[in-house]
């Protein structure tokens, strides 16, 4: 068989972080993020859905294989993001403000560069259940 | 960064329907719409999934504030909606059946309305949890 | 084996309802139920788990068999209020208003009268995802 | 309206299956497909979801009638694979590895016969709650 | 009816926290709490199950008006936790380590002081989908 | 503090297994299990909930570090019944329907004996999302 099928991979890490833009003032801060500026940090437990496009290698019947795809998104992303402050751990974050937007750009340039480029990548990212964003869109 | 992406936000409403057609006779109705035509109405939990599609502001990192997004469909959508005789209490479905794919359109009117063009837009509407739809396809 | 164990039973039905006290007036009633007392109804997809406990049979290893349980609640329950109007439609509600304790309570008592008597019974029914009733407590 | 719409119906079925390729030796086979490969089978809750795109009936307001689409899934698929071995009891995958990937084309071929050639279908398979895929991409 | 029954809310609350004991050398932290140690905090969304057992009341057949548990749960807990640093932000773990179980005492013992004597209590918290506490036991 | 609280796990495993009673004829097992007697098995996603209750740790203030807690059901559970055929690769079943009553009892007594006695323990297995049971009840 030689059609596209997307696989998917759920994972999840837990993490700190506070919203705002450094060149603004304390108020201008509050106004734009509220209480997710708080110069304490709050934090989420984050999901995270990899999404692989490509045909399955005909011999395995596997896109992918599923443990291989867990174990590139923990090596390179979860290693990175789980259990950490994200403005204070990362190097991503420290003029880039955490967004989920940009948290999920980040996640999908790191996973990019380690992906096969036959395969297409999309990446959603869970802040809560109900805030979520995805890349590209 | 000017790259698209697109944000997620769920919101829920409960309310009750009935699903028939008036030019038909009651058997018909029965005969096609079945326990949903009961003249006396049944209910739901509806779950709302709003997509919205754009660049990232690059002063705040934000599509869009999820708050902000979230007070727009409490404001436009849940306050006709919640807690309402989909039939009986609302504008839209005097002369529309409120089938799932009814209810999405119009809240995806009512929500293109107030979003700004610049961005894309979807609605995603679970009746049930097995029960769900997606506009536009 | 003769220890005893509790199996779950999880359902579902969706039906409208009204919350409102008969014997007050309307605007007492606004006060109390708020927008639960809408007179045109709204509705809920109400999720059913039913806890059965007592020793499993030596001959099945079951404490009863999950699908006699299903059809029984389908049977006694489920038929009568899957997509009604819990109001108008039950001899339930039509003295007793349908909060869901109510519902509860009355679930309990037809499934009690239907279960073996050497079995131990509760009920726990959601309303919603974040409103949920359990009775016996 | 003559706009097209998404619809979607979640069913799903329990099935043993093992992975393995049978012109590999078995410590090839266990090198690619680990414990997936026990030649006493494992097995999986499988979540199935099918995505109809079309444009809603006039006179319905339904693009399909979600029961409709239910009953012709029950028929066609999970009276094959609910409480099967999909590798021995189905014509199937006798031949054909049942991984996520090949078990999808196969409902979807399945399905597509089935379903009226002027709607577009898609369809989604859980694995896992982790693992899943989706054809077409 | 004057039976007992229980009612459930359900809250939920995103907050940073580390976990350590201040007594102890960082290494001897860093053996039992491994990354929750992290002393730049990581965070989690936190569910809150708030259990209330009584009889309900013969005019509403409540047990208690679930907006007016909402309510007392926002306005006691969410406010002080929600969006905020449990170690640096709250009174209650600048002495005490803020694991599952010692937050879920504090909130226990908040809540038992605002709601009614007659009515018993209790509370669940979930830390994550995988990991959660609940007292009393 | 030294009150009692209780702590949960959730962890997972797939397997296969058949549902029949030996000393029975074919079609008598047929009647009692139907579709769960399939010869050639069938399989599931299994959940497992590990409840501990106890008093926190004054130095720690943790009932039970929950990866110890998920490494111990990992060695004496998961290991044994992950991606296994529960009839035939495992010692617990070649005499035992594997009923989830009896997979419950089995996983609690593995359970017992390595939980330190001054803690209760409670096993709740979900076979479905719609059928699962825990013991003690």
């Amino acid at each position: 068989m030689s059609r596209k099928i997307a696989v998917f991979r759920k994972e999840h890490f837990n993490a700190a972080h506070r919203l705002f833009n450094p060149s603004w003032a304390m108020d201008e801060n509050d106004r734009v993020f509220g209480k997710c500026n708080n110069p304490n940090f709050h934090g989420h437990n984050y999901e995270l859905i990899v999404k692989i496009t490509g045909e399955p290698d005909e011999q395995t019947g596997y896109v992918m294989d599923m443990k291989v795809l867990g174990d590139l998104i923990k090596e390179n992303v979860l290693t990175q993001f789980d259990h950490k402050n994200l403005n204070l751990d990362t190097r991503y974050f420290s003029k880039v403000n955490p967004t989920a937007e940009n948290i999920c750009f980040v996640i999908y340039d790191i996973l990019r560069e380690k992906i096969d480029s036959k395969f297409d990548l999309q990446v959603r990212l869970y802040e809560t259940e109900r805030n979520f964003v995805e890349y590209p869109a």
